[in-house]
């Protein structure tokens, strides 16, 4: 069986789950049907299994190294990199205009999730690259995009993200990065940049950073901030490569995971000018930034779910072919050992992992749909609707995989025994790779006090009402099902829970009392989402089931038995969590550093 | 402040809260005094910080390598070694009689603590030597004791504890290691050993095994396994090391953490013979290595908890000297920052830290105190007493901590954020040292089927019996304080849900059903005992703040604090997994491994 991808499951979400037939079905993406994008999903599937899985290994223990100011990095990174942009899947996530393939999302997601299984940090190089040309694309001049983009979109220049700096992480506001304007319009940019991932190295021609900096004269906080692209090297104006612009690299952070993306420490104008070009309006930098934020935060949270999807299927087949002990009820030490996979705790251990990882799919491939709704709908409302249903959810889609997509990845270590704490199996490593996931792109405090203080009661509530007519849309189709009652009713009772817990909410004497328990609230309500996404997928299993194929019965079968096991094991710890946050405890919020350990 | 000790809370925890006072005062122990016991811990503290705890990091980036066939280990690792022996603390676990220091355990357990944290995988070099020879006490024969124990009690010859074989982990029923006895009255040992720590290398002139091995002929399964001693170099009549024993090194694992101690497949009698010396009765084997059991299981427990510790005490000092961000309901930017500490979640980060490390070192000490009364009581009844609370605890005080204090780790990166995840700090490495401990010393899942199948039941219930005693005692002291009334109440009625829950267990139709959650219920019943030495904490607490020294007001209310949000957090968490694991659920159980993906 394929470690990386399970594609009667992919299949499953996309089409019987998700509706991806019916955007398949519209203007904009009516140069593919099924076949075409089962044809993608081939194609991306073995290049990932030949030429990205076998060295992801090597590379966690050979990481990138900082030599004379330089990144050494192994060859094979290039090489899978290189065979990426021959195969022209560097192109996967643009538009056609901007001489990309115009994929759905749903299929640009899936087929990239492919390959972060396959080898996570690798992987990183691409999404950035994407992330800022999509910016770019977004908000850039139309001088700019002629000069950088065409060789973005064919992955020859990579891209990056510089927001973060030593002093301000969390807290871009205070960002000091300074941006002089020259007399030809230019910048020149000085400055600290630190957690850049894919910040330096010697794979491209070039790298073309995405820099958040303050114009100095603009105003204190967010509101002064702008945002320059600045490549390594100069482009001259035929296109060519010019001279160094002077970005120097300060140093390599040594992470615990995701070892095989460069996080670099970069110094500008340290050197030299680093001249840098002004991307859309003067102290519009944030908000332009935050322009491909969503899709950014969902592909964050699909990294998480795929991690924890590499775990969960290396983990099940280890259990299908390792033999230990036997069943409780037999003591006879002569007869044969079972598979661990017939051990109720391996069963309860590979389940949770299910529940998690599928419910989490679920999640994304929706919110990918939305986006690909958005793109596509001729319907103004439909459009606004998405929107909205993409704004409440984004903070859930990016941390709640990042939360239990982690928890399956320690049970696929426990599965394994002493073998899983071993660096010659996968598993701890998808571990590693995945604790990064709740810190970056927003950490998950920020989307706690994100959806509790503003994304539920965005325009009058109309996202959480738009949310709830989902839901019950749901819960219609599932109650002609009589095996479905019961989640239907814990349904409805937990998304009734949320809003008297909001009310609660509302209630507090002030915004830090209300937000106190604001990243409880983002997993509990996270929870809320995933129990629906699970009996969506119980809708159509049934629905599946009723076709009669005798070769889907066990998957079938599994589908609506992890249903069930999310409503008894995992629904129920929602409940004690909105009770909680509707109690406003202020516990923690009282506590004075002092206190801690008592001086 | 310190980052491997709160030496404030570990006096509160073993005097007020447990009764070493009382301990002291016995004949065991009457060389020993509130003060002679500060000393000793100080001489650790000192030594921990300024020998142990410097090189941590470096040994974590510079593990153990294997060069022909030998172990290579960088030099720090022998010179802290030979530092912690020439201070004599090889024999602080030791009775008079062996040359010890006969400490109280839960002193000899603390003071270990205090190195653990400074630098975990090297003490796991003292502590296997110090299980091995405590085993050979218990049941070696009087040549072989003299002529091993004296070298292993002074720390000069190491020991280890060889169990596992490649095919043979959780399953010792299905080791193959084979004894053939000789006619001088050695054995013979061929067999290759998996996992086995400190397994090898060249820090000491000998390293003596404590090896599982079947004699041919004997019963199948876990009655034909016997214990034999098994040194790496023989040892001449002189006490002298003579030949190899040829035990061949062939290979090391290579563990996400706990680097530093090797870990090493074994084989023996490959090159020629391995001779070994019975360790008590033929066929007894399982049963003398268990005579070390509970202090080894107590004691990875304490591991779990001061690994958590040192990611707590760390990742608050970080957040008092932090400055990120400002309060949520202050607007201007040019206003100066505040520490991270001022920020409510990731005081609910550090809060949820210090409620599970300081709960969990509770009970840990909680169980050494049951060790030392079960060696120094006079009392019969009261040594039975102990024993059964042991018995009884022992699953939770192995399993908790390796949960939870794990889950503290995770915290403790987060609130380091991106310089969390990088191996500059130590929270990384804390993370991935304690990762271990739900595998090793048993599964979380065997403590599951041990407290489920058989402690609670254990002697017609009397342990049980006698825990729910000591509880209602708590409960009755607290009682008498209003402010921990509800407390009270929440704890009581929790043993309530234990029984009701052991009630439901009683009437499943067989004892795979029974036991199918049992690891729910092993974590399950962890929250309850934890909630109970919160509930011990909080009495001692308020009766320190009787007092009236304003130095400990910030430390009394902080107690008070974690306690209240150990009640309102997270023993609520039980409730639901008590209902679950009384529903007698087999949607687990029932899956088939084809089920899991439908194939």
């Amino acid at each position: 069986m394929s470690t990386i991808v399970n594609r009667r499951d992919l299949d499953f979400l996309m089409y019987e789950t998700h509706n991806l037939d019916e955007l398949l079905e519209r203007e904009r993406y009516s140069d593919y049907d099924r076949e075409s994008v089962a044809a993608i999903l081939d194609l991306s599937q073995s290049m990932a299994q030949d030429i990205f899985q076998p060295f992801a290994g090597h590379l966690d223990q050979n990481e990138p190294k900082y030599v004379d100011g330089k990144v050494e990095i192994i060859p094979e990174v290039k090489e899978a990199l290189t065979a990426y942009k021959d195969a022209g899947l560097f192109a996967s996530g643009y538009d056609y205009e901007m001489g990309g393939m115009q994929l759905p999302w749903v299929v640009h997601q899936s087929l990239s999730a492919i390959f972060v299984t396959a080898n996570t940090s690798v992987t990183s190089y691409i999404f950035l690259t994407q992330g800022a040309t999509n910016m770019l694309n977004a908000c850039g001049s139309d001088d700019l995009k002629a000069k950088y983009m065409p060789k973005m979109v064919a992955g020859e220049w990579y891209g990056t993200m510089c927001l973060s700096e030593p002093q301000a992480g969390s807290s871009l506001s205070d960002i000091r990065t300074k941006a002089e304007k020259q007399d030809d319009g230019s910048y020149n940019i000085t400055g600290t940049k630190m957690w850049i991932s894919a910040g330096d190295h010697e794979m491209t021609d070039n790298i073309v950073h995405m820099v958040l900096a303050k114009i100095p004269g603009s105003p204190a906080g967010v509101k002064g901030i702008s945002l320059f692209l600045v490549p390594k090297h100069r482009v001259n104006d035929d296109g060519s490569i010019g001279d160094s612009n002077n970005i120097a690299l300060a140093g390599l952070n040594h992470k615990m995971g995701n070892k095989g993306t460069t996080n670099c420490l970069l110094n500008f104008g340290e050197s030299g000018d680093s001249i840098g070009y002004l991307v859309g309006d003067e102290n519009k930098g944030l908000s332009n930034m935050f322009h491909m934020m969503n899709e950014a935060r969902v592909a964050v949270g699909m990294g998480s779910t795929v991690v924890g999807l590499g775990g969960y299927l290396y983990s099940l087949d280890y259990a299908r072919n390792r033999p230990q002990g036997r069943h409780l009820t037999n003591k006879d030490p002569e007869s044969p050992m079972v598979m661990i996979s017939e051990h109720a705790d391996v069963k309860r251990m590979l389940m949770t992992q299910k529940a998690f990882v599928e419910g989490a799919h679920s999640l994304i491939l929706y919110a990918a749909c939305l986006l690909d709704e958005r793109a596509s709908s001729e319907s103004a409302e439909e459009r606004a609707r998405a929107s909205l249903l993409l704004e409440l959810l984004t903070p859930i889609c990016k941390s709640w995989p990042s939360e239990f997509c982690l928890e399956a990845n320690k049970l696929a270590i426990q599965i394994l025994g002493g073998y899983g704490y071993t660096r010659e199996y996968p598993v701890e490593r998808y571990y590693r790779d995945n604790r990064l996931n709740h810190i970056h792109e927003g950490t998950h405090a920020i989307h706690g006090l994100d959806i509790l203080g503003r994304k539920v009661n965005m325009a009058d509530g109309a996202a959480l009402k738009a949310l709830a007519a989902e839901v019950t849309q749901t819960i219609t189709a599932a109650s002609a099902h009589t095996e479905l009652a019961s989640h239907c009713q814990d349904l409805g009772a937990a998304m009734q829970q949320i809003q008297l817990t909001l009310e609660s909410v509302s209630k507090a004497s002030d915004p830090s009392l209300a937000l106190a328990n604001a990243t409880i609230f983002l997993d509990a309500m996270g929870h809320v989402v995933i129990a629906w996404m699970w009996l969506k997928q119980a809708v159509a299993a049934v629905q599946g089931q009723a076709k009669g194929n005798t070769a889907d019965t066990a998957f079938y079968s599994g589908k609506l038995a992890a249903c069930k096991f999310f409503y008894r094991y995992e629904l129920p710890k929602a409940i004690s969590k909105f009770d909680l946050v509707g109690s406003l405890d202020d516990t923690c919020l009282s506590m004075s550093a002092e206190e801690f350990i008592g001086h």
